[in-house]
C-alpha cells in the first residue's frame, strides 16, 4: 500500500460529474483545494487547461464524515459475541473476561504500535468507502498513560492516512477497576490531571462523557464539562441511550457540539438542543447490535429543526461496524430517516457535529478537495442497497486515494 | 476486469492455512481440484514440489454459497425506497409504479444483455466476498419469453464468472397483471407451458413457488409441485413468511430441498421438514428490511435437527442486500444463530439447500477448488464485524479469482 503522500494529486479539472440534485457539474482542483465548482459549460479559462479527470457521469458527493467512533482499542470481542450466542451465562462471560473492562485491559496491554496497526486496518475499511474525516475517542485507557496512547494513535492515523481526525477525550467512559466505588475520585483525576495534561500535549479536540446510570451521573458530567470549558474545549455527550438522564439539557447549557445516541431523549432535551444548535448524532449500528426497540424521537427532532447526523459508533462491544454506508441504510430502515436526511447525516451535519462545518461536509471553493465518485445512478441508491461497496473514486485531502475516475 | 478463464490457476500447494477449528492445514490443488488436504507436516511427496501459495496463517473456509437470490431483474426500486421514507401514500407509490409489478415491467422491458450486465455488477459484489455457488430464481418475467430471458442470464452468469449457478424457475412468484383475477389460468400456463418448455431447454435446476395469501394458494402450489415432479425436478418453497399456510408440510411431502423464510412455521411444519430432510433457509435481510418482528422458530428447528441455511434473498423490493457476510452477522444478531450455525448456514447447509452437497460447502478431496482465505484471526470475526470486507483471497473453480495469498 503506497504512503498517502505518494498517492497521485487530484489537481486538474474533474468533468462528467452529476450532483445529488441531478445536474451536471465540474470541479477544478488546484494545489489540493477546490478552486472552482459549477456547470460544465461554465469552466473559467484558468481551469480549462491542465489535467482532466473524466467522471463519466458519476454521482459526486462530499467526502463522508464519521462523527462518532471508538476506533482505537486493543483486542476485539468476537469471542464474547460467539459465547453469548452459544448461551453462555453472565458468569461464564465474566470468567471469559467479557465486557468493556476486557477492552480496557487489552488496550492498556497493547503498545502504541499495535494500537496503530489494528486501528489502521479498521480505518482503511471506512476510508475505502469514502470517509474523509473521522472522530476518534479515547476511553479504553482510563489512566493518563493509556488515554495518551489512544489519543496519540488518533493523531498518527491522521498523518499516515491523510484523513482529518478529530480526537475526543472520553476519560469519563467507564469507571476503571482500580477506582471501583470511588467514582468521585476518578472524576477528580479526569478533571485535574488527565484532561489538563492531554490538552497541554495538544491531543484533545473535544471532551465527551458517558452520562448514564451505568456510567457517570449528571453532576459528574457537569464537572467534566466545566473542566473542558475552563480549557476552552468543546464538549459532546453520550446522552439518554438507556434512560432519560437529562443529559441533553446539561450539554446544551455548555453549547455541546452534539448529543449522541439519544434513544430516550425527552421533549425538554430536544428543545434545549434546538436552542443551543447541538447536533443529534444517531447511531443505528449500536441500536441494531443491542437489539434495542426504543427509537430515538426523530419526529420531535425534525419538528424542532435539530440537525441529524449518523455515525458508525465503531466500538468492539456494541457496534463492530465497519461501513458508514451501512449506517445510512440502517438510519433509513430502522430510524426512518429520509434519504436526503441520511446523506446529510454523514456529510454536512456530521461535519457540524465535529465543528468541521467550515472545512468538511460540503463541496465549496477554497476547501481541501474531499469528494467521492459513486458507481450509482441516483443518490437514493447509496441508502437502498446494503452491504455494497459502490465507490468508484475517492479524492481525499487533494489526492486520489481510492480507485480512479 | 480479466475474463474468468484468464485468471491464474490455483494449482499447487497452499500452505500456512488455519482451519476454522484452529489447526494448521495445507491444501494441494491439481488441475483445479482439491487433490489432498491435511496437516502441513503430512504433505505427500507427490504434492510437495510444484507451485507454492503461502497463506501466512490465514483462516481458510469453503467457498460461500448464497442459496436464495432473485439476482436477475430490470431496474431497481431505490426511488420507491426513498418515496416511502419521505411519507408517500400508498396511492402515490402506486402512481410512481411501485411494488413487484414495477420490477416485472422493467424486467420485461430489459434486453437479455442489459439484464446480464446489471446482474453481473451485483454478482461481482457477492463474488468478491467469497461466494462460489449461488442460486438465481426467475419470477420477474411471469411470461414464457421473459422467464426464459432471466434463466438464460443465470446460465450466462455461471459461464462468464466461473461460479456455480443453480437456476430456479419461480414462474409462480406473483400473478402477472394480464392474469388479474385468473390465478388458476396462470398456474395452468406455468405448469403446462412455461415449465415444460424451459425444462426442455435445459434452463431449470429446481422449481419454487411463493405460497402466501398475497401470492399462490396451497392447492396451486401443489399443482406446480406435481408438474415439477413429473419432470423429475426438485422443488423449494417460499413458505410461511407472512402467515402459516401449511406450505412446509406440503413441501416436505414433495421432498423439497428447502423451505425459505418460514417466520410463521408451525411445529407440524418443523416436524415434516425434519422427516423429509428439508433445509430451513433463513433470510435475515428481508426480515430486517421489512422490519419484521416475528422471528422464525429457531429453537424448534434446532431441536428437530433441521439444517439451517442463511442467504441474502437478494431482490429489489424486500432485500437489496449485496453481502452474504452481512447476512451471517444478521443471522446471529437478529435470529440468534450461533457463529458455527451461521457459518454452516452459508457453506454446508446452503449447499444442501441447492442439492450441491457433493460438490460445495465443504473442503474435500476430489471437489473443485473453492475456498476463501480471510484476513481475520478466528472464525467468530466473520460474524462479529459488520460492513467489513475481510477477504484476502478467493479460489473459485480452481482459479485465483480475488486477491492473492
Ligand atoms: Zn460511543
Ligand atoms: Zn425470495
Amino acid at each position: 500500500m503506497p504512503a498517502f503522500d505518494e498517492l497521485p494529486l487530484a489537481d486538474g479539472l474533474w468533468t462528467g460529474l452529476r450532483s445529488p440534485e441531478g445536474t451536471a457539474c465540474a470541479i477544478a482542483v488546484d494545489q489540493g483545494r477546490i478552486a472552482w465548482i459549477g456547470a460544465p459549460d461554465g469552466v473559467p479559462p484558468a481551469h480549462a487547461n491542465g489535467p482532466r479527470h473524466d467522471g463519466q457521469g458519476a454521482l459526486v458527493t462530499p467526502g463522508l464524515v464519521d462523527c462518532h467512533t471508538h476506533l482505537v482499542y486493543g483486542g476485539h470481542r468476537a469471542n464474547e459475541f460467539a459465547l453469548r450466542l452459544a448461551g453462555a451465562s453472565y458468569e461464564e462471560l465474566a470468567r471469559a473476561g467479557g465486557g468493556i473492562l476486557s477492552t480496557v485491559r487489552a488496550t492498556r496491554e497493547a503498545s502504541e504500535e499495535a494500537l496503530f496497526d489494528s486501528a489502521s486496518a479498521r480505518l482503511r475499511s471506512l476510508l475505502a468507502e469514502g470517509v474523509c474525516a473521522i472522530e476518534v475517542k479515547s476511553g479504553y485507557g482510563l489512566a493518563l498513560a493509556h488515554e495518551r496512547k489512544q489519543l496519540r494513535v488518533a493523531r498518527r492515523l491522521a498523518q499516515a492516512h491523510g484523513v482529518t481526525v478529530r480526537s475526543t477525550f472520553l476519560g469519563a467512559h467507564a469507571l476503571p477497576p482500580e477506582y471501583a466505588g470511588r467514582s468521585r475520585d476518578y472524576i477528580d483525576l479526569v478533571c485535574r490531571e488527565m484532561l489538563p495534561a492531554l490538552h497541554a500535549e495538544g491531543l484533545v479536540d473535544a471532551v465527551d462523557v458517558f452520562c448514564e446510570r451505568i456510567a457517570f451521573s449528571l453532576e459528574e458530567t457537569e464537572r467534566v464539562f466545566q473542566a473542558a470549558q475552563a480549557l476552552g474545549l468543546p464538549v459532546k455527550l453520550h446522552a439518554e441511550q438507556l434512560s432519560d438522564m437529562g443529559g441533553a439539557q446539561l450539554a446544551a447549557r455548555f453549547h455541546a457540539l452534539s448529543c449522541d445516541h439519544i434513544e430516550h431523549l425527552s421533549p425538554a432535551g430536544i428543545a434545549a438542543m434546538a436552542r443551543a444548535g447541538t447536533v443529534a448524532v444517531l447511531l443505528p449500528g449500536a441500536y441494531y447490535t443491542l437489539r434495542d426497540t426504543h427509537l430515538p424521537p426523530i419526529e420531535g427532532l425534525r419538528a424542532a429543526g435539530v440537525p441529524l447526523a449518523v455515525a458508525t459508533d465503531h466500538n468492539p462491544g456494541s457496534s463492530p461496524a465497519l461501513s458508514l454506508l451501512l449506517m445510512v441504510n440502517m438510519a433509513c430502515t430502522l430510524f426512518r430517516l429520509t434519504v436526503p436526511e441520511a446523506i446529510a447525516g454523514v456529510t454536512t451535519h456530521a461535519a457540524c457535529a465535529l465543528g468541521l462545518q467550515d472545512s468538511h461536509g460540503k463541496l465549496a471553493v477554497g476547501r481541501a478537495a474531499n469528494f467521492v465518485l459513486w458507481n450509482v445512478q441516483e443518490p437514493a441508491e447509496l441508502a437502498y442497497w446494503f452491504g455494497q461497496r459502490p465507490v468508484r473514486c475517492v479524492v481525499r485531502q487533494g489526492r486520489i486515494a481510492e480507485g480512479s475516475p
